[in-house]
C-alpha cells in the first residue's frame, strides 16, 4: 500500500473541499446569515490540513486498484467529516453525529435528513447541504483528476473506484480529457435546468437547490414539502424529466454531442430504463385512479414520482406513503433497480439488472442442453465471465449488507417497514422511505447506533460496496 | 421430449396417491367421520387414473434432465390438486381454490393455512392434511423411485429434480439402494419420535399430527394455538429437537449408522447450521429478557422458534408476532437462510449460504489481486465454477419471483409486513409470517389470484424453482 500517495491525493480533495465551502459562505454573505463564520473557519481548516496532507509530494507515484479504494473510501469519509463541521460548530445541528448524518446524506446524494423541519435551518447550510449534492453526484475524485497532476493509466483506478456500474471506460484516449468532457456536460445540464425553472417563475435560490437536487439526483430540498410545497405542475414536470435525464449513462449525451444518434438509439440500458419509467407510471396512473377522474394530474405526479424514485433522487410532490400498496410496491421495486451506469443515481442499475437476466436466461438454457455454452452480451460488446461474476457477487454481498444492518437497526425496535425501506432508501442513496421515514418523516428518531449503521449504508451505497467494504477490512490495510 | 414416459411415471404417482389416501380413510373409519366417502371416492379416482396412464408401457423408456423437470413438476401439482378432492368433496372447505392451497401447503411442507380454526375440521381430514407434509418432506418420486422398475442411470434425472440442495449424490452405488437407506433412516426417526412424544404422554392422535408436521419440516398442527396448545415444555423440548434433527443432511445419518463418525464431526454445513441456531436462541433469548427472570422459559421458547423457523417447520409455541423488532428480524432471516441440504427443509439452505460466503471472500481478494485464482471447497471437495455460478443464479432467480410475488399480492392493499413475509413463508416452505399472516392470522383473507400465487410459490420453494419454472415455459414442452 503506499500510504504516501493516498495521504497525498487526500490533501488535494480536502483542499478542494476548501474552496467549495466558499459557496455558501458567499450565500450567508448575501443573506446576511450568522453561518459565514463557521463556514469560513470550516473552509480554512480543510485547506490548511489539505496543504499539511500535500506538503511532501511521494518519490513513488505509482497506485493500484489498493490504493483507488483506500483514496476514494477515505476522501468520502473526509469530506463529510469535514463537511458536517459548519452544521454543528453553528449549533443548527447540535449533535455532531447528526451533522455527519446529514453531510453523508448530501454528498453520496441519498437525500434522507434528521431535520423535523428544513425551513428551520439557515439559507446557506440549506445551499451547502444541497451543493453537497451536486459535487457527490458527479464525484469528487473524478473532478480531482481533472486537476492532480497524474499519470493516466493511474488515474483509472480512482476513476473505477468511484464511477458507479459494472464498468467503467473512457470516451476519449485520455483519461483527464473524459472527465473534463463528462464535467461540462454535467454542468450544461444543470445550467439549462436552472434557466427552465427560472423561466417557469422559481425564485433563484429555490432554482439552485431544485437543480443541485436533481443534478446529483440526491433529493435535498429547502422546503418542508419537498417539491410539492409549490402546487405547481410546470415545476413537477421541469423536475420530473430532468431527474430522469440525469439518471441516463453521460456517454449517451456524449454521443449525441459526437452526433453518434444510432449509439443512443441502439442502447439497450436506456430503451429498458425508459420503459420501466413508461410501464410503472401507467401503472401507478392507473391505480391512483388516474382513469376515473383528473387524468393530467395522477400521470403528472406518477411521472414525477417515479422518476425521483427510479433516479434515486427522492424528491415528493405528494406523501406517496399514503398510497394504495400496489403503487408503494412498485416504487419499493424502483428503489432496487436504480437508473443507468455512468449517471448520478445510485441503486443497482439498470445495466446490472439486464446482466442479471441474461445470465438467467443462459442457465435456463443450459439445464436444458448441459453442453451449451453462452455468450452475453451488453450494447453489442460481449460481457466477460470475470464482470458477469462480479455482478453476481455484487448482488450477494449488498444482500448480505442489507440484511445484516436489518438486525442492527432492529434493536431501536420500531415497525419492519420503517427499517426496511430506511436501509433500502439509504443504501440505494435515494432519501424517503416509507412510514416513519416517509416523505413527511425524518430519521431523527434513530439511536446512535442506527445512524452510523445508516451512514455506513448510503456510503456503501454510493461507492458500489466493494471499495469501502474492502477498506473496513483490517487485512487491506497490511503492508505487503 | 419423451411425453409417454412422463405420462408412464405420472400413472405410477397417482396409484401411490390412491394408495396412501386409505390412510386418513382409516382414520375416518376409527373415529366414525363421514369424511371417509369423499377420501375412498378419491382414493379410487386417483387409483383409476394412475391405471389409465399406466396401460401402455412406453417402448422408449430413455429419459433425460428435460423428462425430469416435467415428471417432477406435473407430480406435484397433481399430488396437491388430486388430494385436494376430499376438503372439497366433503365441503369441510368450501371452496375447491382453498382446498387446493391447503393440499399444496401439505405436500411441499409449508403448513400455510387458509382455515380461521383447525379445530372445526375432521379428525381424518386434518391427519390428511398432516400426512401429506410426511410424504411431501422426503419428495414423493424419490418414494416412487424404489419401487417403479427404471434404470438406475435414469432415476438419477427424477432425484436431482426433487432433492434439495446445490447437488445431489448417492450414498451406494445403486440408486434404488441409496433411496431405501435414506427413506429408512426418515421412518426410523418418525418412529422414534412418535414414541417419544407418547413416552411424555401426548395423545396418540397428537403424536402422529405433530411427528408429520416436525418430519417433513411441515408445521401444520391440530390446534389452533399449533404447540402452544399444550403449555407443555417437554413436548417442547422433544419437537424442537426432533425439528432441528430434521433439518440435518440425512447422508449424516448414514455416516452415523456405517460409524463414520469423523465425516459428521467435520461438516462444515453441520456445524454452521448448530452455530447459527446456538447463535439466534442466545440473541433472541436475551432479547426476550431472559437474563432478568425465567432465563429456562426463555431458552426453550427461544431454542423451540429458532429451529422451527431455520427448518422452515413453522410450528409456534407462542405469538412470536408479538415479539421485539430484534427477534423478530432474526427470525426472518432465518427464514430466508433454511437447514441442510438433503434435509426435508425448505428456504435458501446452509450450504448455499456458505458457498456465497466463500464466492465473496474469493471476489474480494480477486479486486486486489486480479490475477489470483481461488478454488473453492465444500466438505473438502472442490465445488465446480458450474454449480457455483447455479447457486448464484438461483439466488438472483430466487429474488426475481420474490418481487413479482410481492406486487401481485400488493393489488389486495394489505400492509407491507403482511405481504412480505407471506411470500417469504410460501416461498421458503415455512407456513406462519408476521403481522395479518403471523401464527394467530391465516391465509384466508386473500384473493383467488394472491392464492394461487402463493401456491405457486410454495411449488417453486419446494422444487427449488427451475424445475417449475422451466416446465411453465411454453418453450420447453417444443418437440425438437
Amino acid at each position: 500500500m503506499n500510504l504516501a500517495m493516498v495521504r497525498y491525493i487526500l490533501g488535494y480533495i480536502l483542499q478542494i473541499e476548501g474552496a467549495l465551502l466558499l459557496a455558501p459562505a458567499l450565500v450567508a454573505f448575501i443573506y446576511q446569515e450568522g453561518t459565514i463564520q463557521p463556514l469560513l473557519v470550516t473552509a480554512f481548516l480543510a485547506f490548511a490540513l489539505g496543504l499539511m496532507l500535500r506538503w511532501h509530494k511521494p518519490k513513488n507515484q505509482i497506485i493500484y486498484a489498493k490504493e483507488g479504494f483506500a483514496v476514494v473510501s477515505a476522501a468520502w469519509i473526509l469530506l463529510s467529516a469535514v463537511g458536517a463541521l459548519p452544521f454543528w460548530l453553528s449549533q443548527e445541528i447540535p449533535f455532531y453525529l447528526d451533522a455527519f448524518f446529514e453531510t453523508v446524506s448530501g454528498f453520496t446524494t441519498t437525500g434522507a435528513s434528521i431535520l423535523p423541519a428544513v425551513e428551520d435551518l439557515s439559507l446557506s447550510l440549506v445551499f451547502w447541504r444541497s451543493f453537497a449534492h451536486w459535487i457527490g453526484g458527479m464525484g469528487v475524485l473524478v473532478f480531482a483528476l481533472a486537476i492532480i497532476p497524474m499519470a493516466d493509466n493511474r488515474s483509472m483506478y480512482l476513476m473505477r473506484a468511484e464511477v458507479p456500474g459494472p464498468t467503467a471506460g473512457k470516451l476519449v484516449p485520455r483519461m483527464k480529457d473524459t472527465v473534463k468532457i463528462l464535467y461540462s456536460i454535467y454542468l450544461g445540464m444543470t445550467i439549462l435546468q436552472i434557466i427552465l425553472l427560472k423561466l417557469a417563475g422559481m425564485p433563484w435560490y429555490d432554482t439552485l437547490i431544485n437543480t443541485f437536487g436533481s443534478a446529483g439526483t440526491g433529493g435535498f430540498s429547502n422546503r418542508n414539502l419537498s417539491v410539492g410545497a409549490y402546487q405547481n405542475g410546470t415545476y413537477e414536470w421541469i423536475i420530473g424529466i430532468f431527474m430522469m435525464l440525469f439518471g441516463v449513462n453521460f456517454n449517451l449525451y456524449y454521443f449525441l454531442l459526437t452526433k453518434k444518434f444510432k449509439d443512443i438509439w441502439k442502447n439497450e440500458e436506456l430503451r429498458l430504463y425508459l420503459a420501466i419509467i413508461a410501464l410503472a407510471t401507467i401503472g401507478i396512473t392507473i391505480n391512483l385512479g388516474g382513469l376515473k377522474n383528473n387524468l393530467s394530474g395522477s400521470l403528472r405526479t406518477s411521472f414525477f414520482q417515479v422518476s425521483s424514485i427510479i433516479t434515486t433522487t427522492g424528491y415528493s410532490s405528494t406523501d406517496f406513503n399514503l398510497w394504495p400498496a400496489f403503487s408503494k410496491t412498485i416504487l419499493i421495486l424502483l428503489m432496487f433497480f436504480g437508473a443507468s451506469a455512468g449517471s448520478t443515481a445510485g441503486g443497482i442499475k439498470i445495466s446490472r439488472i439486464l446482466l442479471i437476466w441474461r445470465m438467467i436466461i443462459r442457465e435456463l438454457k443450459r439445464l436444458l442442453h448441459p453442453r451449451s455454452v453462452g455468450v452475453i452480451k451488453l450494447e453489442n460488446k460481449t460481457v466477460s465471465e470475470k464482470t458477469l461474476q462480479g455482478v453476481s457477487i455484487f448482488i450477494l454481498v449488498y444482500l448480505i449488507i442489507f440484511a445484516s444492518s436489518l438486525v442492527f437497526l432492529s434493536l431501536d425496535n420500531v415497525d419492519f417497514e420503517t427499517n426496511f425501506t430506511s436501509v433500502l432508501t439509504c443504501l440505494n442513496n435515494i432519501g424517503p422511505g416509507f412510514s416513519l421515514v416517509g416523505p413527511m418523516g425524518n430519521f431523527g428518531f434513530y439511536s446512535p447506533l442506527s445512524k452510523i449503521i445508516l451512514s455506513l449504508n448510503m456510503l456503501l451505497g454510493r461507492l458500489e460496496i466493494f471499495p469501502l467494504l474492502l477498506s473496513l477490512m483490517p487485512s487491506f490495510w497490511k503492508q505487503k
